[in-house]
């Protein structure tokens, strides 16, 4: 909501509003909670008197406006002492600075009622990797993550970290590029139990991967923390676009998916409204945000509850033969499963009628059935 | 090399060689060793004792041609049979069959004397996402590999599997598109410590990811099991180029990251010869993948002994400030670093110079210096 | 219709049917016509009683099916002999061919009835630019084409010709990437007015480029002469998956511009059913592109009665403040815009709310409007 | 030179230096000329007398620096007014605005000596396509054009435009998407012999094409300008990274290319410093580009003259078999081409060494042949 519209080739287009007024704007837009980057709030060179008027006003603001603030981060990214990275820069004292910054914004984060903490390593990355061995920014990163995770213990802050990927930009490439490497790093921590992710529509689609798949493996492992819904054509520079606005049927899939499974973590609209719009656009954009949510929600109930499809997905998963399992490997059950005659010709014959399906999927999506 | 050149558009435009004249092919190029699927050596519809006739040759084969045959995989792709996946389809039928073939592709593997065995799911994935439920996925894959593993337990094989990811091709989108993915899903198998990666280099520059970054976190995290080496223009079809002859960049400093900490799996091309060449040209492209990964060695040694370059990468580890470092978390660390006042000016100020440092890599790789 | 699901990875899952067959299922389908290559009907070694007994027998199933041939082409890429191209190959005899092939199709074209002919270079590219320049390419393509119409004048065919743009697949690059290319090639050929442009949705989104504004300019330059219909995701292997089934968003704003203008020649969807299909599935595919194409024309026409919407796009369109128009260049129109004083202020300051309108874009395409 | 390293994750990191001493630092670097847009110069806000003199002033500092002005451009994109683009805009008086700003950076232009003026469009585009018809956008563009041309005729300034395509950013979607757009829109225009193209190497590459090809293209049309040297990962943000640095290959090709053909116009290098740097690091960055540029035409060169290179090369352009050529079309030849019996076989079986050629020219980037 606060974003100006200022971006690589143009100036600001909106007049930045203070926090309480934003409060005030995302209250009357329905939102249900706001998040925010330390500095978001409290200037980067604010003194400890001014940093808790700040706080305080705004804490007012939040409850007058109905918001919640569930989850907080910390920019490591806007200053120039991060051009090189926070965590994983080459200079020792940039990395310390950012976990000393980083455990305020956790101060601060605590402060406002935040049980969730996002890491977006975004200057976490190269131009040239001949500036510094790639497997050293991986054990800087373990170090400051788990420095941090013993913070939040020793405070008893009661923090869950997601950490949120993003293959490029600002960096030409940036350390763990997709959720996957981050599902990677986890189990390699002191602390696997209070990391897990932070998926970002956009940021997988900017590589091009399926974002249903990468948050289907993340819930699965037990790791999605926290999720940031917004939109992007792939292949291009971050758009932050509104959710729904570009790729329907992965919305829609992702919607679904969420339901599901019974997601109970936020949904967070992690968007910017067009460099054309006012702040009426931008409410405009944050109420498209949300209701273009709802919108597909009632589609994937409308698809659970469709005959045709439902017959289709349910004769899937039927047999095309006898034979035995997988499941639990035992010697006798290897055995058997060895022993055993396929017939290949009998089993590509199984009719799997996708196209068929995904018309019907697209005819609830079009709203035509 | 025995790639008949078929494509999407084309017809195949060299013969099919048997692959006991294949393995002389490379022989006379100078390989160490042939890997293959198991129905590049034995058809899929083989008679034991047929099968047994073809491998009996082809040892024979690769003794006199001086290659070991240190890894094994298994083709999960090519039969009608797995055009909805392998052990992620839909049809229970197909998943048991899926595991049977691999467990006697294993046999086979162990037969040849393969140590590594590399497990590329390319039919897992989807066109349409409404035909299973992505965590599904998961667990079917996860059901399998463990299955997988302790067969080899059981048969003593001394196997390690090595995953190999893709985003896409030849299905619409495939689970487990990157490395990282697999790097998540390994801690939550039965047997994490008999499964690692096989990154290849084509796959994960199709998303447009840096190749180095993926490998460097495999082998921190000590999965870097395998490495299929190539070459790939960004967001295309599978192109599986010559390596070295697109990215000379990231080709260069992944062989200096694979020399720098000692990798001593094999270095596996994966690649194939462009349609346009007969035999002798795909002679001349597998002399031209092991050429150009030792013109890239000779100048990872060169980049080591160039006392300009070494000069600042040296500068670029020393500290702008004193400052607490990070280290293992205490209490009275952490007072000590929340204490500490940093001075972000000074440590912007400190001079990085990257643009110096990546023009005199270019000019190493130029081979003007 | 015909395709059998073979691909780089797998083996055709569908048996190769006759096209009279073919012919029969689309007429089924409901399409109103059918187009082909010549070597989907004559296989390329016929003789001459052969090709005219298929012939006959071809125009006799179409006039039972209800079909008309709108447009025919011919395939320069499938033989090995074009393995490095056809009107651009570096060996004189395969250009010569390749015309020689292409005058073939042409009889056979105008025998059927077809008034465009369409020709995409499919092998017309390199993987190494270093086999020819890329401007001789220019050139022969040049004068490839300049024949070809000499040809269709001769013997009175009254063709239209209509270049296909691809950017690549199955070469690593193929020349004229994309629909503008063609549009800047044409105009410097012999006879420009007999030559335009078929856009295919797939090949410019595998560059990740505006469908619909390449289809606009070729539209606005009268060069529209042919347009293939499917989809695709950005940035992968050439997909030719069902028209609607991806791009919901880009597919209704083609549909939208294609109706408004009122472009009337062919709907040719060029797309095949995913490799799960049987024939049933072959067919619910080609039902598939035609019901999404409809469903998409009816969301156009509710756009268009949208009063709020309509209502945007028309203050849209008002002027922020009086000023000199720009129009047809006068020396006093010059002097008169250069001395209006503009003040950016008040045009910064309109109100341009396109959140707004796309967000009702979309609920008309999500069908809740 | 002036880029102050603000990105849209970051602030500034360099101060911002006069026009005056970037002139110096440029000259210091070894440049031979500059070039501009209008807002680099003069304040959008400057009064004529202080434009006058900061015009004066300039003109000493280039003197001094022994540097020309070959290329002058017009800032329509970073001032908010610019929005919602400047000659396509919705609003008219943003349009009659954009065409005025333009003359009188054509002014400015003239009056520093430039004879080439560049056309961006960096906001002509759109995020959401219900905003404006795209046919419309490209008749008011033609219009400007048009214009912009007169007026150049009126004032005897001789003017060439060189007009620059990009495919995104910072719009969604850029009208005129790359340089083929561009030679398509060209011959519609009222003067289309004084309007000719830009290729910016960055620009195509974001969209994956091949570089080289667009630029052949533009030249043998006649149509190549002015050239925008940098360099840029595909699929990504616009990076403008150093010439030379990330795409090896590409660039030899372009370099080899502009040499062979002899381009004479300026080799403009539109690139800025990494983001980590200070100033000295920028003149590293400048004098890597064109340090580079050298390299690689040394290389051409080189390639050139390399006996087997050269003897592939001319083997490669013989027939595989005689045959009429295609050539001028004639009734005869017509008769005689089709009369003519090719052996497909013969001609498939041509040798075309292109593995070989590759790994030999890439053995001349890497500088070891």
């Amino acid at each position: 909501m606060g974003n100006p519209g200022r971006d690589p080739f143009g100036e600001a287009v909106r007049a930045v509003k203070p926090p309480t007024e934003l409060a005030k704007l995302l209250g009357d837009a329905g939102a249900w909670g706001v998040n925010l980057h330390d500095n978001d709030l409290v200037p980067i060179d604010a003194t400890p008197s001014e940093r808790d008027k700040i706080v305080k006003d705004f804490k007012a603001a939040c409850a007058s406006a109905g918001l919640v603030v569930p989850m907080a981060t910390v920019n490591l990214f806007t200053a120039p002492v991060f051009r090189d990275g926070a965590f994983t820069a080459n200079d020792p004292a940039v990395r310390a600075y950012a976990v000393q910054k980083t455990m305020r914004a956790m101060d601060l984060g605590a402060e406002l009622g935040a049980k969730i903490f996002v890491l977006w390593g975004g200057r976490e990355g190269t131009e040239t990797d001949a500036c510094r061995k790639a497997d050293d920014a991986v054990r800087r990163l373990r170090e400051a993550i788990d420095f941090l995770c013993e913070y939040s213990l020793e405070q008893k802050y009661g923090f869950r970290f997601a950490m949120e990927a993003k293959p490029n930009e600002p960096r030409g490439d940036i350390y763990m590029a997709t959720t996957g490497n981050y599902l990677g790093l986890i189990p390699t921590l002191a602390h696997p139990e209070m990391v897990g992710v932070n998926p970002e529509f956009a940021h997988e689609t900017m590589a091009g991967l399926n974002f249903v798949h990468a948050v289907a493996q993340a819930w699965e492992a037990g790791k999605l923390f926290h999720i940031d819904l917004n939109d992007q054509v792939i292949g291009r520079y971050d758009q932050d676009f509104r959710f729904g606005s570009v790729n329907a049927k992965m919305a829609f899939f992702l919607v679904k998916f969420l339901e599901e499974v019974g997601y109970d973590g936020p949904r967070h609209f992690d968007a910017h409204a067009y460099r054309t719009e006012n702040y009426e656009g931008v409410k405009d954009f944050a109420v498209g945000c949300m209701r273009s949510y709802l919108i597909l929600k009632e589609k994937a109930a409308r698809f659970a509850a469709d005959k045709e499809i439902q017959g289709i997905v349910k004769e899937l998963a039927t047999a095309s033969a006898a034979s035995p399992g997988v499941g639990k490997f035992s010697g006798a059950g290897a055995k058997a499963l060895l022993g055993h005659t396929f017939d290949r010709g009998v089993m590509a014959a199984k009719n799997l009628p996708y196209e068929r399906l995904d018309q019907l999927t697209m005819e609830v999506i079009y709203g035509v059935r």
